[in-house]
């Protein structure tokens, strides 16, 4: 077993049948101590954090493969925090892509001219660069396309599993009374039909939920929800 | 005659028969003395430059006319350093449409990590909000319809005339040896039928030209050019 990245919220093995497995750590991303989903650096270490990301990844990802919902997902180890996925290849350095319920966060800091904070949101899909030197910059369909990274055809993929998995967490988390604003995901090509599949993760850290118009923390959404 | 906006470079009057009146400045955007078409601040005055951007602006408009590409261009006076043109209404509380021949600027900035500066690209468009709190925002074809500042339909229309425009200027540019590298331009909705017309102006301000890999200054072009 080869440490192959060390992340921001976990490191990535490569295993001896050419999977891979994800340890889980207690880190996640924020801003001087304060969680933050959009933030580019580690804010805190919560103990638990990295087993309560993976529980909820672990519900997420097999709630998804019940729909016939691509994802690299094999399985998962609690105890362990790791998590078994099958190899795939991000588009360019790597994408997130962000489907939006309410206008928050960067959305809001962007157009805050033409929309008010917390004001719905049509499941709206936008991609961005992972690039932390140059703050994750937004990136347009015809620029992914012209700068080799995605094209138009897998673009529209892209938006429509998007929207398709959002709607998925929207669902599970309204259930217990919880709204969902926002999700990022990330997507990679896997097998020899480069097929697209949704990869990393999906917890309280890719998302910002509330409860009777109050922000839910990553960790207390574990303990909420399941 | 009614003044009704005072715009950065230029004045705006309405006059009696329902047209308006563009009165040019000599004052050019920039930050701190250096001429930068992106910037949202004057950044200096330089005498003749109103008239200068206006010959040009005359040049350019009265070309795009004989070849059929709508505009808001009535006539201009150049002693008075004037333009007349038909009433039109911006999208939104404004948008700038840039078309990218060379990777330079704000593109690099963002995208610096898939291009190389001064690399070609496809007379490539992308849309800003006019918002100086926010430092222009790009916005997606999406979020404009989301918006409900550009329909789908117009943004469409809206991008194909943008690189027909482009085309042209950059042709009648190469041929006095001068390269295009990229050219904002904004966009209205003019009559009953709301056509999409080029407003404001093309100039040197709205522009990069390079001749033999050498930045040329907006003043410079006026007198290089015509």
């Amino acid at each position: 077993m080869k440490l192959t990245y060390k992340g921001k919220t976990k490191d990535v093995y490569e295993l001896e049948d050419g999977n891979y497995l994800l340890q889980f750590k207690d880190d996640v991303t924020g801003t001087e101590g304060v969680f933050d989903p959009g933030a580019n650096t580690v804010g805190l270490t919560l103990e638990g954090a990295g087993r309560a990301g993976l529980r909820l990844t672990k519900y997420f990802f097999e709630t998804l493969k019940e729909k016939g919902i691509p994802t690299h997902y094999i399985d998962a180890d609690i105890e362990q925090a790791t998590m078994t996925v099958k190899p795939a290849e991000v588009f360019g350095k790597g994408l997130e892509v962000i489907c939006r319920y309410r206008a928050v966060g960067s959305f809001l800091r962007r157009y805050g001219l033409y929309a008010e904070e917390g004001q719905p949101l049509d499941a709206f899909v936008e991609v961005t660069l992972k690039d932390d030197d140059r703050e994750d910059p937004p990136i347009s369909e015809d620029a992914l396309d012209m700068l080799g990274i995605l094209s138009k055809e897998e673009y529209k993929e892209l938006k429509n599993l998007t929207q398709q998995i959002a709607n998925v967490v929207k669902d599970e988390l309204a259930k217990k009374g919880i709204d969902l604003y926002d999700i990022k995901f990330e997507f990679g090509r896997t097998g020899e039909d480069k097929q697209i599949v949704l990869i990393d993760e999906i917890s309280g850290g890719n998302m910002r939920a509330y409860k009777d118009g109050e922000y839910i923390e990553p960790l207390e959404l574990e303990k909420l929800f399941l």
